[in-house]
Order: C-alpha cells, then sequence, then structure tokens
C-alpha cells in the first residue's frame, strides 16, 4: 500500500523549520500534500495562491509532494479524501507538545485509522515562528536565515523593503 | 458551617471534563454554584440561557448545584455574596497550572478568606478544551465521546448538522 | 458520612508549604491523616518518630488531623483502611503538576473509588522544596522563614547549628 | 565603555514585577531606556504619556533611568541608535521562559552584537501581569499590592472607581 | 530502499504505552529493532532475555519487528550497523519532549543522516511510566490496565503476588 | 564600586553552554568568579584541579575571570566574602528555568543583597548538558563540536580514546 501523509498547517508563511519537518518526512512516504489550511475566519498575510507558489518553489527538490488548499474542513475528512493515512507535524517547543497532544489526541477520537507522526525540528530552527516571521518582516528586518528565499522575496514584496 | 463552593467558567460549551470536575467536587461540599461567567466583551457561541440549559440537563444526577450568571463582577465578590468559602477549578495540562496559579494568587490577594480547591480531570478528558469543540463541532465533526448529551444536542442545533 | 483525607508524603521534612496545604485543606474535611512514607530504599534525613514529633508541634492548632506512618504500601490501600475517601495533594510548579497528574491517574486505575483534591500554596511558598531546605541547612544556612519552627529547631540539632 | 541598556514592553501597565526588575538590573547599567512599544495594531488602555507619567513617577528614585516611545521599530534598531548594548527582560514563568527564548534567538540573528540579560522577579510578583491587572481594575478590584501608587491612581481614574 | 528503524530504550518493563507507539510506528517502516538498553552502571528490574521474551509474546501480532540487545553503544553507531536510517521514540509528557528534544539534537550532531520520528501515545497511555509500574507492582498493585499480559505474568513472579 | 559577580557551577565538564553564558556576561562585569563546586557526596568524572585546567584554558581570551573552588558552602556566603554581589546563571530550557527560580529565590530568602543575572544560550548550545556530554564520551561519541577544544582532549583521556 502507497503511505500517504498530510502536512496540515496555515503557512503563513512557510519556514525553514517547516522546510525541514518536509525534509524529515519525505523518505518516509510516497506521497505528501500540504494543506493550506484557509481559515475564514482569521485573513492571513499571504493568499493562497501567494503561499503555494511560494512552497512549491522552496521545495523545489523534493519530489511526490503537492499544495493543495484545505479550506474549512476536518482535517481528518481531507486526510480521508486523500487515502492519506498519516498526518504529519512539528514541534519546536513544549508549549507546542501540549497543543499537538490535544489536536492528535482529538483526530484520533474522530477517525481512529489515522495516525500522525511527529518531528523535532534542529534546535537552531526552534526560535522561528510564522507570526516572529510576519512581525519582524514588517518591520524590515532581515529573515533571510530563517525562511527560504522565495519566501524573502514575497515578504519584501508584501512590506516593500528594498533588500 | 455549610461548606459553599463557586464553580466559575465560560463554559462555552459545558464539556465531558467540567462536567467529571464537578462529580469529583460534589461530595466536599453541601453547595455549588456553577458562575457561567458572561463577558460582554467576547461574544461566546451560546447565550447564558442556552448554556444554563445545556448544564442543568447535564447534571440532573447530580443534587445541590445550582446554575448563575456572573455578569463582569470579580470571582471572589460573587463567592463572597453567595457566602461561597471556595472555588473550584480543574487543570488539564501545565499550560493551564501556570494560568490557573496566577489567579489563585491573584484572588488571595483581593480575598484572602477564599479558597481555589483543584482538581485533574482523567488523562482521557484533559486534550477536551471548550475551543477545541466549538472548531471541531463548526466543521461537522462528532464530539459525543467529549460533551455530555444535551450539549452535542445544541451544537448539533447550532450548526444545523443532521446526526 | 464523614470525610476523611489522607494527605500522603516523604514530608523530609515538613515545610510552610506542607503547613500551608494543610491549612487550606483543614476546613473541607472532617479528619485528615498526613501519612509518613517510609520508604525502606531511600535512607531520609530523619526518622518517622522525629518526624511526627515535629508535625504535631507544627500543627498544634489544627484540629482532626492525625499523623501515621504508610510503610511500604499503596497509598489508596491505606486510605481505604483509615475509610478516607480523599488524597490531599499541593502543587508547587509545572514540574510538579505532571507528576502529581500521572500519580492521581495511576491511583484511579488501581481504586477508582478514592479522588485526590489538589492545592496550590501562595507563590512566597512555591520555591521551597524539602530537597533544597535539607541541602541549605546542611551548609548552616538560616531557613527559619520556609520551615515551622519546631522544624528549625530539629534541624539545628541534626547539623549542629549554634543559631 | 559606558553601559547602556534598553528595557522594552508594552508596560500597560507598569506593574511592581517591572519595577523590581528595574530596580535589578540599576546597578549593573550606567543608562536604561525604558521603551515603550506603541504597537498601531492593538489599542492599549493607556496612552505612551499616560505611561510615561505612571512610570517616571514610580521610578523617581532611580537614576539614570529614562522612558521612552518606540514606536513600531524593530528592538535591536532602537537599541543601535540609543548605542545601547544590551536589552533587558524579565521573566515570570516558564510560558514566559519559551518566548524571551524565542525572541532572544531572533534579536541574535538580526544583530548578534546586543545580548539579553534576564531577570527572574522574587516569587511574590511572579503572579502579576498587566493583562490581569487590566482586568482585575476594570472589575473594581484593589491593585494597590501588585503595581506602585502612581499606577493604582490613574486605573481608578480610567475606570471611575472610588477608593 | 528498505526503511529499516531502531527502538531503543530500556523497557524495564515493556508497557502498554510502548506497545501503542510500536503500533503506530509498525506501518511505516519494513523493519523495526527494538534495542534494549543494557546499562551496566544501573542494574535493571529485568535482565535482557527477560526482556526479550516478554516484548517478544506482548508483540506477536507485529511482524517484522524484532528484540536486540544494545550494550553500552551510541545508538546512533547501533543504528548505522543495522543500517537503520530511522530511530522511534515515544512522547508521553513536556518533560519527556524537552529530554527527547534535547537526544535527538545530540544524535543529529553525531550522525546527521540519521532521523528521529516520534510518536505521542493516547492520553489514556501517557500516565504510564516504566518507574510507576516498577513501584506499584512491588507493592502488590495491579497493573493489568497498562502493560501487556506476558508482562503482568512476569512482574507477578518477580514479586511473588497471587492474583 | 567594581561589579564583581560569582558563577557557580559543578561544570563536569565545561561546555560550549557555559562558554557562551560567560561570553555575555563578560561586559558587565569588572570581575567574574567561576566557582567549581566541589560537592563531597557526588563524585564527579573529574576533579577540582582538573575542571580548573580545563576551564582556563577554554577562556584564555576573557581577562577579569577567576576560577575557584566552593567546597561545601551556601553561594551567597561564598559571594560575600568574594565582595560579589551578582550572581550568574545560564537557563537552557523551562525544565532549567523552574529550577533556577526556586535556587535564586531561596538565595534571597538567605541575602537579599545578593542579584541573580541570567542568560539564555544561543538555540544550538541548550540541548548540551554536562550529563549528556560524559555519557556520550564515555561511549566514544565525538563532541568536539559542543565542548571547547581543552575539554575534549581530557575527556579522551579519560576514556582513552583515540581520536
Amino acid at each position: 500500500m502507497k503511505k500517504i501523509a498530510l502536512f496540515p498547517g496555515s503557512f503563513d508563511p512557510f519556514t525553514n523549520g517547516h522546510l525541514q519537518t518536509l525534509k524529515y518526512a519525505d523518505p518516509l512516504f510516497d506521497q505528501i500534500y500540504i494543506a493550506v489550511e484557509t481559515n475564514t475566519q482569521k485573513v492571513g498575510l499571504f493568499s493562497f495562491v501567494e503561499k503555494k507558489e511560494m512552497i512549491e518553489e522552496s521545495i523545489a527538490d523534493l519530489s511526490n509532494v503537492e499544495v493543495i488548499e484545505q479550506p474549512g474542513k476536518l482535517t481528518v475528512e481531507v486526510a480521508k479524501k486523500l487515502n492519506a493515512q498519516f498526518l504529519i507535524r512539528g514541534i519546536r517547543n513544549s508549549a507546542d507538545f501540549q497543543y499537538e497532544a490535544d489536536i492528535s489526541n482529538m483526530n484520533h477520537t474522530l477517525d481512529p485509522t489515522i495516525e500522525t507522526v511527529f518531528f523535532i525540528p534542529p534546535k537552531h530552527f526552534t526560535y522561528i515562528s510564522s507570526t516572529m516571521i510576519r512581525e519582524v518582516s514588517s518591520l524590515g528586518g532581515d529573515v533571510s536565515n530563517v525562511v527560504p528565499a522565495p519566501v524573502v522575496k514575497k515578504l519584501k514584496e508584501k512590506f516593500k523593503i528594498n533588500g
């Protein structure tokens, strides 16, 4: 049976931490879907189309990874429809851990056939959150060490920064 | 002296975790008031009237428990007016713990005569938060394992889901 | 039915934090047993007889509290024999919390009829652990702010310190 | 070389915890700038002018401390402009710690020449957050034990409370 | 390429939490080695032979899993020798998380080609540690809900308990 | 007044994390004493003489730093004797934080005139503990990325490893 995984998240924007999680996960699965949650209540910095573009450019050297939209559906249902038996999540710190443990238990209650596989990014990536990157970028800070190049470019456009 | 306790919370909605905390607390007190905080700034999913109805149906087999409204008052003042010497709180995880420890210290500064009694729900309930239940329900997920039946019913009505 | 509680611990030595937990718990119960665990594997600083003496002097103004020995028995079994339906535990910080949550879940698996009631000592007591007190005392440090007077006296005798 | 430090924060309002952090830091630096972040997105309870007034009155006995506005700039850039080689931060609890560790790592990425020096307030101040003070004050609670007198006064004016 | 994983641990004894982690991991790998660490400094309750027996009986229905001894070698070296590109670890709580994150970073420093894949057991297993099971069993407590049947049997023999 | 600080620890062995903490602290103080605790109860891997040698070689480029022995004395007393008004401590993670907060509060109770100044090492050093280094080294693992060169050398001698 093909091993298919779903990597859900808001990716606003995609970071080096996300990229590393994906690189760790890649050899384990035959197919990975990056499911970009487009939560209608919370307006993000980037649109789905922008996110898809940035992620695809960032993961150009990874095969069998596809970016899809996850608009207001339960993650386990999206997984089921794609025949994905696994969810992928990265855990940055112990606050993350507590949240992820709760979510994975809830997902198990909703669908016991879908397992979550966790990765811990290397320490030098664990301080990076999408929230912090949006904030630092909006103030003109250089985030080229913590997000992939295509994301740096889009952030500069968004905030009209001349590098 | 009658032992009277106040169990404050927003209960939006009431969960199996809240119910279990109440069942643990029940044999200790002669009277328990469930004080539903109706914070005017944050509009909840359910109104006070809906919450009261759901909670009362969920605790039908517990005696000496009464549901009241706590509209924008200090918890210790509400307790004082009801002659409650104790507050009841459940702690789900270590993030909760830190928050609850801060609140109970603040309450002690405001009124040193009122003690807080804590309960830890069984592990299989600790992943349930009201926030998660609202989110999962709004996406059509089945939460009948994590909230009492009267709450399942009200959530279905609210989100127009056919079970 | 009389409300009977067991407060288990090694109390090596009894601290102001333990005393405060007891003061919080006292109005809730008709009878409290302080069960001093005498673990045969770990040799403590004080013997059971010394601990009993120190605790009894420290709680002279609390009624209905009795100090007993708990020699190598499951806490829930000791509780059962004493007709105690409740266990009392204090939680100092989030590391404590995690440990206590595990223990209380295990106890529930062993005997679902016995509940644990938790108290959080006021912040200015939360840095006090018995381990730290033993260490500071052994180096001649003054611990009179963090343990009851009878414990100060016994610690001085033990470490031959002239106050 | 003169040792200059920047103490950034929103100080909405300034608390006894902030004051204590400042008192700890004072002997280490020749000059401290309290940089009040005036985030345009989040409207605070107090304006910069009000905050400046309250802080200045609260720190009247500390020399070499100056209150400045930090309007939408990167903290490390503000520090650089003021020739400050150090940032000052207080850490109240382990949730705070995780956040502060992330921020200090990000700041290091942005400018490796600026170090952050941390202080832990005494336990009896660690339960105080500005958020909790705003909430308690708005409900008429007495916060005179947890904020400096000039802040108590301004909070009463703001919420029209007669002490 | 065959996907081979190493699941290292002391398994003193093997618990339902370990078993669940293994069941989660099983569909992801072609071959899993359970590497029982036999640390010469710390004498365990069970010998390697006893552990191997208990684990093999507990995982009888899992294919492609083999129990091996890991006597005083670096985990990454043992993995390398077995052509295992992955390590498997379960995380029970946030204290565990911090420890596991440190270990996985150290392993990355020692051998960047070996990834660690993490699983979070369901909440109702997270309170179970081998340490607690040894302690409860030694006092005659029933642990049949938290360890597999072959382990219950061996624990009873060890502690001469008549079920 | 000269700013004098004491950096206490067991340094068994001295790591890159310790070194970084020292480099952060160095510009703040006129004199730093590294106080090597020689606890008579716990036999360390290295003797005081070995530790002193390793640390001195590792900090050759830092001026005004001196290595001293702290044999079974209260840290605040050692500080007092050396006219040190400050203690220096590094915090690696949130477990560390809780421990350090307790210690610093206890020290304040023992001597309110002595402040503790904390530093958080960069993330890529936070996974390094002396315990882990001893363990990995004893199994022949390469720790040259996580401890200074003089420590690598001494560890190899100790464990008879040919680099």
